[in-house]
């Protein structure tokens, strides 16, 4: 059973407003909430569909789960199709510090969360594990950036950081970021503290974060004859860089 | 203006039904229009908001445009933020042929609109001029899937076609597939004519189409102790490699 009162205190979390306020934010999903529990985020609340939670008790170990109706999931859900599962999980207060020959995907304004959760995954993918944001990027506990991450938002630590700030105080590593008329990603010498600079979907890389670039490397087009894309979705073009640092 | 009934029929295109009714599609925002008045697809009316119409009457040459205010934008268009230009156009009967040295992307019910008209741009990045999908795909014409190509659905073919027949016609040619545990694409020598077949964001490539496959290939993980994303983003797998094809 979940109360009225209860149910519109998670709604609210919907709004970042008061994600921020609460410093709380949702996990939604079978998949996401189980690797939520292998993680070290602290849980405050789990609630499961009676169906789901008959058939798996076993997995919560000693957690407390409130069951919900599949109508009362609905209301607290942000997803179209209501979960199974969603809880209700605090915001971590410092994110692990950067250790110095730790690589790191910084990100300029993005504004999408499909797209930064999907950055995540990548990076999580491709054992990068620092993520730094600027202030103006869309917000990491958005619950679709949550969800895009497919989980990864339990391995990956995000910090939200000034870039200038930020890059300056790392300016004993490199800074790589895409640009047109850079280094070819394919003779390109990766290192394994690199720092990967992505720029926002619309506008790239911002004025003074592009002074703070040491290296301009160039994602190259195809061999084509007339006409092609103007440039690459922000997140692809991420994870292509990142698999060329992987394979370095 | 626009009449009242003119708008219903442009608001009906919002839905698949109407769309595959009446073979038309909406084409939204200034770049893709732009992009659009540049292409091959026949145009039935555009629609410009009085103040970009005002400002650019220049760039649509003969073609006539409708001007319409800002509320009546809104209510024909599919974004939260209405464009400044919208287009209703014809859909394409016959996607051009593919020839024989021609690279395909095949894409087997990717069901993400977004991720759909993302591999569109980036194929039309890399120079592939041809993307096969499976009849379960979502639909290409979705208004979410043109806007994420930007622009590049008039660059790219994109066929409707059951995918084991066409692979089976094109037996002649090598077909990609990603797996778990396949040849690294780090290591692996691409063909100019190689058909890439991704699979969708669930279930990956499915049984009879695998069945198919010529080649099974890998995205390595990065080199990394503990726990790390299960899988990538279908669109992201994709962009990679195409990104490693293009490099052949």
């Amino acid at each position: 059973m979940i109360s009225k009162g209860r149910i519109s205190e998670i709604r609210k979390l919907h709004l970042k407003k008061f994600r921020d306020q609460e410093k709380l934010f949702l996990v939604e999903g079978r998949k996401s909430v189980e690797m939520l529990l292998e993680s070290d985020f602290q849980i405050c609340d789990i609630y499961a569909t009676e169906n789901f939670y008959q058939e798996h008790q076993g997995m919560f170990g000693k957690m407390a789960v409130t069951m919900v109706s599949l109508p009362e999931m609905e209301r607290i859900s942000t997803l179209s199709t209501p979960p199974e599962l969603l809880a209700v999980v605090r915001q971590r207060q410092n994110a692990q510090p950067i250790g110095e020959h730790e690589p790191v995907l910084v990100l300029d304004r993005i504004a999408d969360p499909g797209n930064l959760g999907t950055m995540v995954r990548t990076a999580d993918w491709f054992g990068i594990r620092h993520v730094v944001c600027s202030p103006d990027c869309v917000e990491f506990y958005n619950p679709k950036t949550i969800q895009s991450t497919m989980g990864s938002f339990c391995h990956v630590q995000v910090h939200v950081r000034d870039l200038v700030d930020f890059l300056k105080a790392n300016n004993d590593r490199r800074a790589l970021g895409t640009f047109l008329g850079g280094e070819s990603i394919n003779e390109f010498e990766f290192h394994d503290n690199d720092i990967i600079v992505i720029g926002s979907e619309s506008n790239g890389i911002s004025v003074p974060v592009a002074e703070c670039i040491t290296h301009r490397i160039t994602i190259p087009r195809g061999r084509t004859n007339g006409p092609s894309a103007e440039s690459l979705n922000a997140a692809v073009a991420a994870a292509i860089v990142m698999e060329r640092w992987s394979d370095r």
